[in-house]
């Protein structure tokens, strides 16, 4: 399936899971899902993750891709998030791969998580509003930019080929 | 204590251990293991982690670093991790965050570990031999270029301010 | 002196010089145009330029600076762009590397420039308002993001040592 | 036509030229000429180019696009840089866009280039080569890293897209 922006780049998810810092017990919101290669992740050290899309098609894939991965403690949510957040209870963290609601998602989020909430970005704009977003709701920490380039091997030695660059943005209640 | 590069970013590592893929019950060195940042987040994971370094002053503020953290499952070694890797049995996964002998360190390695081996650099003359010394191995899998902008808040508005870029050689047994 | 952001990178302002394509006869305005940097190197082919600055010391330590270089064809205006631009008649081009109220240059600059309309960045909501801003006036033609990074010597090595980011936006009449 | 590598890009070849430091009256060698992009671009200021390239389809393209571009004081040469370089006089600047005897150029170019020589790269070995043999010849300036994103539109906003990322040595005769 080739579902719009593919898969959080490797690298780019190790990063969000760090700053997520997820622990044993934790309750984790996966919003904007989309393969469930987040959820996967994080569902090996939480307690539950809450995985959210408003795409059948990327709900019907990331079930497949976690019962391959026989991580069962991910419940699917298909839906729009700002409708559905409000139904779950409290969180630990939050992780934000995509939503067309951004600021309405995070202040949501800013009333219901008790530690960290990682955004994924692409464009300029979301950017821009995920940052003003939690500035407004007092919960901005940073916002780190990440241009990964990988090695690719030609003809007689070694060159790097650029990823798209990712932009990670962080808040966190109390953080401010 | 100002040890020389300073500890690893915390990016960079959590990049660096997504590579070293360590699962539990894992045996792990870390060479060149300087303020003990990547043993210690790589403890809460792997059985048993061996931390070399021949600065005497590392391995005292590793080791202070690591009781802090609770972190006992970490052995340290002060010498040079030329000599004292013959002496410890076989290995699941290794980082090298720093080495003078690194050709020689890379083929020891090559010879012991069964996972990854990730190698932290920021000189081009490192990353170069790195990568050599690894095709030579045949167990070069890939080398990356991280550079990782942080979000400075100035007078009105958010700017990126970058880290050093650094970057991170992938090595694996039966991977090439 | 200490201008605030400082001189432009070398490297910025040749790529910045090169969308601007400046040919002999032309007529060039600089807007924040800071130590003079920008002014004097496109003296060099333009006709004239219109340096415009807010900051007293700028336009004094830029006189100096084009006095030092021989650069008998700059116009020097102390004020804001916003007052000034309307007195000075139709530009081939123009370089804003700084300005408090950018939308506001930007339409007045859309209406007088014929040629390309170049604007510098470090800030996330400034490279976000001038794109905005371009695309409302139909003159947007690309943003780029320049990171640079320079080799600096250490030890017994070479390593690269990263430049601030900047966002080079450019805009042309008839062009988006 | 596509050479290897295809042409310089735009913005990697504003840095060069600037660091090229080209005047009128200048005679300046370009080597591995390719699309004759740069020879072009430098003709514009420079007295005379003499442009060397091996491979026979590279000449008779950037022939074409001299002739085109009406750039008449080129001269071009089809061969190896390294027997063709002797037979020409002193040069003011030289630029080396690719050359699989790059240590045997760069010695060449040493003695008889009385300003700058500037090359590019894409591979890490080709960096490590240019950087010591400029070391050992006593002419290196410095290295850059350039990482140019341009802006991408993309359904409802703007994302950055990286351009591969090249290296840029510097060297020129007493100025390490």
């Amino acid at each position: 399936m080739r579902l719009k922006g593919g898969p959080t780049q490797d690298e780019v998810m190790a990063v969000s899971l760090a700053k997520l810092d997820i622990l044993p017990g934790d309750l984790v919101a996966d919003i904007g899902c989309g393969t469930g290669k987040v959820s996967i992740a994080a569902s090996r050290v939480a307690e539950r993750i809450y995985a959210i899309d408003q795409r059948p098609e990327a709900i019907a894939y990331a079930r497949r891709e976690a019962a391959a991965a026989s991580a069962g403690n991910i419940e699917f949510f298909e839906g729009d998030a700002v409708e559905i957040l409000p139904g779950i209870g409290h969180l630990s963290a939050a992780f934000v791969g995509g939503s067309r609601r951004l600021p309405e998602v995070l202040e949501i989020l800013a009333g219901k998580v008790q530690g960290r909430i990682v955004v994924n970005a692409v464009m300029v704009g979301t950017l821009h509003e995920a940052i003003q977003s939690m500035q407004r709701l007092d919960i901005f920490i940073e916002a780190l930019h990440l241009q990964v380039s990988r090695s690719s091997a030609i003809a007689n030695g070694v060159m790097f080929k650029p990823n798209n660059p990712v932009y990670v943005i962080v808040g966190g209640v109390g953080c401010s």
